[in-house]
């Protein structure tokens, strides 16, 4: 039994807020148990400079956690750089840009904002699931505008945590769980049930591969369940 | 008229959310029109090197706006120093320790980390009003784990902005207004109507002592109003 | 009674030295009492990036402080954002662009460099009277260059702290009197006696509209002083 | 056929120097193709501060490229954060430490310091690959040093990359290969067969299941040969 | 004839004030030329990590330009490093240990500080000429504040530039001669005749031992002449 | 008697190996005793911002020590400025440039990064050394390529080290010997027998002029038999 009396294959009780940012040209509040991420989806008219003169468009994420989102204040990213974060929002970043038809975005940067206002385990997946809807909606954003033709934005995509906690391959991962884990490992899946990113590391023991199955399956499981949850939001189920 | 239908003596429709943060020692939601700021208090049990040894305890604030909490996307502080941002948390800090008694506090540090969610003007001033809701509840903590033996929090603190836009003096200037006008002034004031601070900046115009007279009286009425909210909010009325 | 034998409404003996940097466009040094202040004024043929090609120029300020300006040796600036200069220069700069007809002025920027060489008490506001004056003369520079057709700069601009000191109002705080001061603020007033900028901070207790009042009063009489000088130094009175 | 003329399940040639470094406390240069790798061990007397007083050692790790280590010249990591070189010496240390008993080190620290002097692809792994031959070494010397009662090194611990080339699935990539893989994918493994670190990501298109179990077997197959080589370099088989 | 007339082996006109700042424990301004260089000497309590527990103290130098001391402006050092003015502070520190007993002085650090307020060329060695009168001021209040028994500072040391200008060695350049030279030569000497340190460099044309040998002789002679003033100058002629 | 047995004149042994980096346009890895440095040639079609636009070309250097280079660990340079190897770098590319005919080169600009494999003393000296042979096939390779008609390296250029340990002039120190030198002097020449630079520093007592005499000899020893070793190497002689 999982100390929030979870059974091993179930996800925390889940919402998604789609436009809770108002000013910007998408936004997703996703709540997966305590854990609370905003993301928010910026289109601004140029590219960094590695992509410019292309005729491509760019995704790009960032990552950061309000101080006190956590049991223990956290000092702000000020002036030193955050390895953690940094990897975050690499990993976020490059999944996305994997959903995206980058080539027939144009000149153009969608920039994810994912931000947690309350951290309990899992954020960087959380932000994952959110940023597909906040994304959805700057593209929709973008066709209303006449900057696109037709939708770049090409399935949808989802990510959950699983671990052996206790022995015990389990899905979606709280913060007590995750520190206590013996392996802790994150999967990026598209709709269409392809692996997008796996990072599966060992915290203490290393695992064998029969673990690494039942985990991958654990992640499939939720990830399809996050997956209708995202559709049912944009409506287009 | 102002372009959102208000008097030139009324504040924005606000509502302040108590503990809205789950994991601080205290919180406030404040949303004051599309100005929607998040304050936690975290206390700990350390002071700042120039405090030690003194017996004292210390407050202080951080200060910042999520990338699109506004019309335009910012750059999150990364590596490069704000001075407006490091402005904004110098006055919030200074101005909250003046309704402390911080030789009361023993060797401990409120933290109060003021974050705009959604901004829309007056910023600062909506964090300084729900700082101290915050900060409240983070002194109660303290009561309650027997850290201090009486209240250190002397008396309700506020703030709001107050300005002249199209040649009239108007109170709680929203973005749009805070962009035209010719002066800004920031007002914190105590529950006992005394001032703590007033920033009045001739952004354009410079201005003469009737205008400064009629700007301080709007200030003085809208934070009338803001602490009574504040005791409502604290049950403290 | 003062502690330097002063009335509470006498400034400190000061003197305006006009032209002591060699090399700049202009440059001004102002001795009041022991704060002895350098401001020289720098034109040059560019704008800052978010002022391109609007055909305006700009006015922007710097401040330091030589390290063994003061009582204690002071880090120089180096590698950290110091708050207190950010919070300073940019008070300058916003005051002195007050008095500018920067859309007179071409794409151009004046700096204006206030670097403290002796400090006790009530630097910024010193700086803000010199930069007048080595704003003057760098303006006429740029008319003997043919830049500009006619002066871009309006009208005198002056500044001076005023506070309360052990119960009494007092104009002009040296270092002592500010680090005992209950109620501290800065006052920019131009030549044709209107405020440009008032900061008033309580340190200790909240004060009320009386007190404001009597120490706006005392401002007053200061610049009036300040300015007269100012006009004497440039033989323009 | 790879560019190289390679089987799809065949490593590059690769070398392993001992002790290249004549004044570290253990070193390893590991030559794979045209990745060479400096490996250096620094024992220190001395932990971070999160892990002081506890009674237990660290392991840690730091990566960079020589600035013409590759094809293109780099900017040195100076004054800016890079994410990749974090990202990549998180995952050394990490990797690293479940091979170590850290409980019985005492509170010291091992760095790793990686190095590439030449890189064509894969220096990560080959990282990790060279830094249990150089850590091996420095557990040695502290053997000798009576630091330790016993070695502190668990089992033997390798790295490899493996990915999908033109629909192939292919062993250990260079960077030509790297540069055009649809799926890239570091496996790392321990002496006894079990996985530290799976870190497998889709560059173009998501990849199923059957893809995954067919790069985690050429990942076993790669790590079993260079652990057979560490072990022959240590004089341990 | 050299652009401002003087000799070959013609210093400059010089000045050396003591005592300028009136805050600092020792100060010097040196005017020579169109170089004027203000030196404070600071007192402190402590010596860096690397000195701790030594029983020894600890001479150090800092260096800076004022913005406009010259006839361009320059940044303020902030934010990045300045590879000139950091072997300048660090050529000045070193000169001036070699003059003083460290041993006797206790944990106590002299801070030089040297910051020009006018820039045409020898800052450096103007810098070094006035570090050893406001290091002999620190020393007298040293010894008055009985830190010490007697005096930590072994003999005079100064400094002077040589270079050869259109083919002609000549002793003491200024910033045209300096821009324009084909060979510039610091030199420190103590007042004993040795040398502390040459520092030459071929600007454009590599120079032959005769040349060396004829900037080293006036060298010598400008250095003879600062030691003497700076005797007068401290009444210990 | 020296503490490795060489002559007060004697070298330590030296080798320089050719092409060490198979990416760089030029590489050379100098062996000086226990002095490793790698120093690679990087052309690339841009100068830095103050060459543009000037028709001639740039050569600079970048210097660093691996981490465990030497008998401790350094910390890498990150995030802060090191003060000694900016000093180094300044000194490398100032005195390569001597030797390079820059307005023939078009707007390109030469990189010479040397990186200290193994550090026992020297390093500087050693890869001014290695970096005339890493400029030479730069050089070379540029000529191959059609950007530049004839060669813009001048002549050959080397440098080594001289200095005073236990009262005696001695040559090409090793750290145990720069570590309780007197005096530290670096002597760089051209392969026409002129200086480039000499940087002579009293460490603990300062030098008479006979000292300095008995050290140029030496450097000019020591360098000579340098760059018939570069002609050798090169295939020039």
């Amino acid at each position: 039994m999982r100390t929030d009396g979870r059974q091993p294959d179930q996800l925390r009780p889940f919402t998604l807020e789609r436009n809770y940012a108002k000013f910007a040209e998408g936004s997703c509040l996703i709540k997966l148990g305590d854990t609370h991420m905003l993301v928010t989806a910026t289109v601004e008219d140029r590219v960094p400079p590695f992509m410019k003169n292309k005729g491509s468009g760019w995704v790009t994420a960032e990552y950061s956690m309000l101080p006190r989102s956590g049991r223990q204040r956290n000092q702000r990213d000020q002036m030193k750089p955050n390895g953690r974060s940094m990897e975050i929002q690499r990993l976020i970043g490059r999944a996305m840009r994997t959903v995206f038809d980058l080539e027939s975005m144009g000149e153009r940067t969608i920039t994810l904002d994912c931000d947690a206002i309350r951290a309990d385990g899992g954020t960087r997946c959380a932000a994952i699931t959110a940023a597909y809807v906040a994304a959805y909606d700057a593209v929709q954003w973008m066709l209303k505008e006449r900057m696109i033709k037709k939708s770049v934005l090409l399935e949808p995509i989802a990510a959950i945590s699983v671990g052996v906690v206790k022995g015990q391959e389990v899905l979606d991962l709280n913060y007590d769980e995750d520190s206590t884990a013996n392996t802790d490992m994150n999967i990026v899946m598209t709709g269409s049930g392809k692996f997008v990113e796996i990072q599966g590391t060992a915290e203490q023991d290393p695992f064998g591969i029969d673990t690494l199955g039942r985990m991958l399956k654990l992640g499939q499981k939720g990830i399809n369940e996050l997956i209708v949850a995202q559709k049912q939001t944009l409506g287009i189920l």
